[in-house]
């Protein structure tokens, strides 16, 4: 079983559900809207990220032979219900915001029509990939703004991330909202995404001493040379990759950067620097790492520490600060009606969406959520990309996604582009979307 | 590519660093050790899990040929690498806590053994699994206090897991630390989980009432009615609920369960029971769902909630409030050698180490880290469960290992089974652990 593309990916009430639909003849069309309920403290934007990912498990969804007879030796389903798993297939409309695009709470990232079973089988799997890229595409652009295209950024968070997947995610996630790059080997492999690295504090200590560690290591990647330099003594060990690079410059290769994993960073940044600069190496990079995030980053540079590069891992793989987003995948239409949810503090708006964008200047300065259909009044930023289960266009490169986001991040007000910034920024509610709910929820009493 | 068992889930520098051991022949036995740093703030005491995901991971690492082409491709790596790691089996020894077993900072829950190139390359897989699932038992075991046995436990949390891997290995930690299990499908498929689960509300928003969905529902899952009341208004919820009750008794069957999935709990539980007891169903159970942790599990039952069971799902399998572990994979000896790295802030003990735990009156009281060999002070707890890359017993069963939780549980000192308690509790340092260090950092100079 291809676990990663499993339709058991789901909660068991996803199919108990089907069952009754199943049995009643709930088939028809339904529409189904992905949504961040709620801004978190310490952020002033989302970041659009997933969908690829979910087009890319909606047009392989199947269930297995193997997956089936799980299933049937449960005895929890009925025959109907096997049978219209064994052809299921995602045949419905994908409408969705660009990943990369900024965007807020409220307005629908995604949004799924299909026939009823269909469209409620991929809920899991849809929030579970929605929700995380966005988490990491929000946290990583907050980086990006906190390095102001004055450091590099290498996600170095795999092995701190929830399990495989999320490191492979967080990568993507992060490279499309403006990292350089990953330290992980697979994502360069699936997605196509830059691999940076050179060796862990252990290489050092496997050796005699920490020039011997560095000659050994420039010996067998010699056009790789990044040397970690805080294993004893980070002071130390810049003159010590000053002395390698002295050595290495006789056979025509050079150091390319240190790194420092420890202890105060502005601080030793700077003694590094100067170390490096007295001895003739202006043009050896200074890289940092171990546990930061676009806080401490935002800090380093504010003060002046003379840093090159940043290696982002736990906290952005994790998104520490704020791990999850308050989310849904809510049912806004069934068989052609409107419909919603009114539980306390979870109420939600009916109908097909649409989001309209005004900018002034080249800044976004102002959105409307309307219903598909009303005359726009902005830039609508929700396209079809899916259609009875075929992709309208083939997957866009990440490159140009992060393009994408470069110049979304750009385009932010300039109240939105500070880390502490909380808006607000103005989301309005269209009058047609407005007496459509108080319609909706006057039919439902 | 299997992604979930590819050893390309791993940082670039581990391969850089093999490329430096394969051309200078490191090859001699080296040994790592997994361990969590520090107590992160709201946690008293850790659960040891991951172990079994890794022995898998171990046992089938292999390089594809597809793997192998990719290396090849990006002319990084010499044809010395490439040859070595075409034959890579894990060929080492693994000594470990029983998943499930109580732990400490500065205790090791995995020590690996094996020739230097393999024991590295493996880092950032091991720490992957062994991170998360740990950071998950530890969590969900809290939850297990606070539920105290009253009320069941169900993980919900896959939608919101950080990717489907953390998904599911949450709702096995969860298992693992006593949780009753889960909503996920693939996770009774893949571990034998038992599984839970009825409906949502898009489920009561398709049909055209509340109390036409709870039917036609009860009709397609006759074994399994649990209704979910509060998609409208929660006390009518339970008043439909129990004529729906009235309506199944004239078939002979039964409603099982109500959920609450928002608003007030406390409140909203108390005014559900005594309407169903009212209506003569004091066997229908109160499920509760929504932004559920141990906090507000503790806090519903010592208000006297009568809820019977919790569906705990984001903060759970996101651990919320904890979101990472301090942890590390350190080199401790290489070529018989006793290694140690002295980065300020990340001091670590030499040498391979056991764990010795005193109890008294069936409560664990102390525990010491001493040198594997030394007189035991305590129950030793570390084991070895790999040999030469082969196991050397089959795996446990998770209901064993999570029987084994409990009796952990059960043993925990009561200063360390409060929510709030931070201990202490006495971890020490055997004097010729301390004499090791001593000796290794003055070696180092």
């Amino acid at each position: 079983m291809d676990i990663l593309k499993s339709p058991l990916l789901t909660d068991l009430y996803q199919l108990t559900m089907l069952q009754g639909y199943i049995e009643e003849g709930l088939h028809e069309e339904a529409v189904f809207e992905f949504y961040v309920r709620q801004m978190p403290e310490n952020r002033s934007f989302l970041i659009a990220a997933g969908l690829e990912s979910c087009l890319r498990f909606l047009e392989g969804m199947r269930f297995s032979e193997e997956e089936l007879q799980y299933l049937r030796q449960t005895r929890r389903f009925s025959s109907a219900l096997l049978d219209y798993l064994r052809d299921l297939r995602f045949s419905g409309d994908v409408h969705a915001l660009q990943e990369g695009t900024v965007f807020f709470p409220n307005e629908p990232l995604v949004r799924v029509t299909a026939p009823l079973p269909i469209a409620q089988l991929v809920e899991t799997r849809l929030i579970n990939i929605l929700h995380f890229e966005t988490l990491i595409a929000t946290k990583a652009a907050r980086c990006t703004l906190a390095a102001r295209g004055r450091a590099a950024l290498v996600d170095f968070g795999l092995r701190r991330a929830h399990g495989a997947e999320a490191g492979l995610l967080a990568a993507r996630a992060a490279y499309l909202a403006g990292f350089n790059g990953t330290a992980t080997v697979a994502a360069e492999a699936l997605y196509g995404i830059p691999i940076f690295g050179t060796m862990a504090h252990s290489y050092i200590e496997a050796h005699n001493s920490e020039e011997e560690a560095f000659l050994n290591f420039a010996g067998a990647n010699p056009d790789n040379v990044t040397l970690l330099i805080d294993t004893y003594d980070t002071v130390n060990g810049a003159k010590t990759a000053a002395r390698v690079a002295d050595m290495l410059a006789v056979r025509g290769k050079r150091v390319r950067a240190v790194r420092l994993d420890s202890g105060d960073l502005c601080e030793l940044s700077r003694a590094v620097r100067s170390i490096l600069d007295e001895k003739g190496y202006p043009d050896i990079q200074i890289f940092a790492s171990g546990n930061l995030d676009e806080y401490a980053i935002e800090d380093l540079l504010s003060r002046g520490a003379p840093i090159d590069g940043f290696g982002v891992g736990t906290r952005l793989d994790t998104s520490a600060d704020v791990p999850y987003l308050e989310c849904a995948y809510k049912l806004i239409e069934y068989a052609g009606e409107p419909r919603l949810k009114k539980s306390s503090g979870k109420a939600t708006y009916p109908g097909r969406k649409q989001i309209c964008r005004l900018a002034s200047a080249e800044r976004m300065v102002q959105d409307t959520i309307c219903l598909e259909g009303e005359p726009p009044t902005g830039t609508p930023l929700i396209e079809k990309v899916m259609d009875k289960g075929k992709r309208l266009k083939n997957p866009e490169d990440l490159k140009t996604l992060a393009r994408n986001t470069r110049e979304q991040i750009r385009s932010l007000p300039a109240s939105l582009c500070d880390l502490a910034g909380t808006g607000p920024y103005p989301v309005l509610i269209s009058k047609a979307l407005l007496h459509l709910k108080e319609q909706t929820e006057r039919r439902l009493g």
